[in-house]
């Protein structure tokens, strides 16, 4: 594990590590956020999955939530979207390939043998961070767009790993909707029970665990409509008895200018939960 | 003038728009946030000046700033760092050419047809965002490295014009650091008599007008040695009892982490001199 970026920030660490990773098998890279907290005790980790297209870097430089992390005392742990390299199997298309790895395990070829990023957030990544970091193994995970996805369907598949967890803009319905069903067939083959695993709809259904659900949603997402059906989300936890908190934001698209403006109420809300015993 | 981003942000909205400018003779990009204050009243302006490379969006995706803007009650207006275009004239170097323009007018050829971004910051934007925004003719201004620069020149140029100004890492004596040395020389020749126009120290020593100077540097930036020097401004405000604070942040470096860790402070103290009679 090396660290390639180390700037101070809000009085902690913004930091860029890349490493060898067993899941993905290849390099990873991740950044970790060490609020000021952590020179004198372990913190609590809020772990951050972002959306299509994107790196380790988008959300570290564009959300603004290292000043929140600061004051809540609170790690923020942002990685990549999906394996990278010259050998990792690509498409030309943005929603698909590198940059589009909708945090689930690939079973088809070629996909198969890097596209592990369910096990790489899920497993490898937190106990990587908890071996090597002040973090305690109180764990809460937000996520974007792909990434509000991936957010909702680790914390729905691991009942207690997460004290809490919420998302912005998701892809609710990965089955249902355009880019789900691209990313699916491909990495998942044709056969829609396989999905299921990877449906946070799906999930909700089956789920023993009730932890709430926050979803944060801009009403003039320009995605809103076709890919993002927040409202089906809504309406299945419902149904399930899973509590869930779905805000509308009047006004708000699916940028970071979004996130930016409410992720300080989520890291709240996450450092709530992770104090709690 | 027409309007090609508008993203809600905080209460507010983060715009960006294209125009023709006559000071630079040719299409010029800014980016103004309007806090949820402006929905009601006139608010005044802080102007804002990016650093070597930058456009109008990296103040406005990274710095963090619309936050504090929304909470103060100031616009923002943060504008590109040169003219742009294929017929403007450009230099392979980073630190020169489109992405460089110094602030300055140039006298020399090719440069002097578009390369007016002092007429442009100092004149020609407060006017249109005056003319067409819902803004007060209170302005403030600040910016990062070159912009920095930028900031101080402007500010102590135009006395009365402005209420306030701070600078982040910036460069304070142009005339003796390379980034300086070679821009000057190019746009304005090898006259270094007609340098002192532009540089703050010589300035200051003829300014009539007293504005406070506050100017915020990380002790790591890897610049601070080689280009940005700013014992020297602070040499020469003393001398010349001229009113400066220099604040050095122990481990931060030249980077927007230390402009987002520092710029809710500057809008705190810029929206305080904008709102006294």
């Amino acid at each position: 594990m090396e660290r390639i970026e180390h700037r101070a920030c809000f009085g902690g660490w913004q930091d860029v590590y890349r490493h060898r990773s067993h899941a993905t098998d290849g390099e990873m890279r991740f950044a970790i956020y060490l609020p000021p907290q952590a020179k004198e005790q372990k913190v609590p980790v809020l772990y951050w999955l972002s959306g299509l297209t994107c790196t380790e870097q988008n959300f570290i430089t564009k959300a603004g939530a290292q000043r929140y992390a600061a004051e809540q005392g609170v790690a923020l742990v942002a990685c990549d979207t999906s394996p990278r390299g010259e050998d990792v199997a690509d498409d030309a298309a943005y929603d698909l390939g590198q940059g589009a790895g909708f945090y689930l395990n690939a079973i088809t070829s070629p996909w198969s043998r890097h596209y592990r990023m369910y096990d790489y957030v899920a497993h490898e990544l937190p106990a990587l961070i908890e071996e090597h970091f002040q973090v305690t193994d109180k764990r809460a995970i937000s996520g974007h767009s792909m990434g509000g996805h991936g957010a909702l369907i680790v914390a729905l598949k691991n009942s207690g790993r997460y004290c809490s967890v919420s998302a912005f803009s998701p892809i609710v319905a990965p089955s249902r909707v355009p880019w789900g069903e691209k990313a699916f067939s491909t990495y998942l083959g044709s056969d829609r029970e396989t999905w299921r695993a990877y449906d946070a709809i799906e999930l909700l259904k089956t789920s023993n665990e009730k932890i709430p659900l926050l979803i944060e949603q801009g009403d003039a997402d320009e995605f809103l409509h076709t890919q993002l059906k927040p409202e089906l989300l809504k309406a299945a936890a419902d149904a399930a008895g899973h509590p869930i908190e779905l805000r509308m934001r009047s006004g708000y698209d699916h940028s970071y200018y979004f996130i930016a403006s409410f992720i300080g109420e989520h890291v709240a809300y996450h450092a709530a939960a992770l104090r709690s015993p």
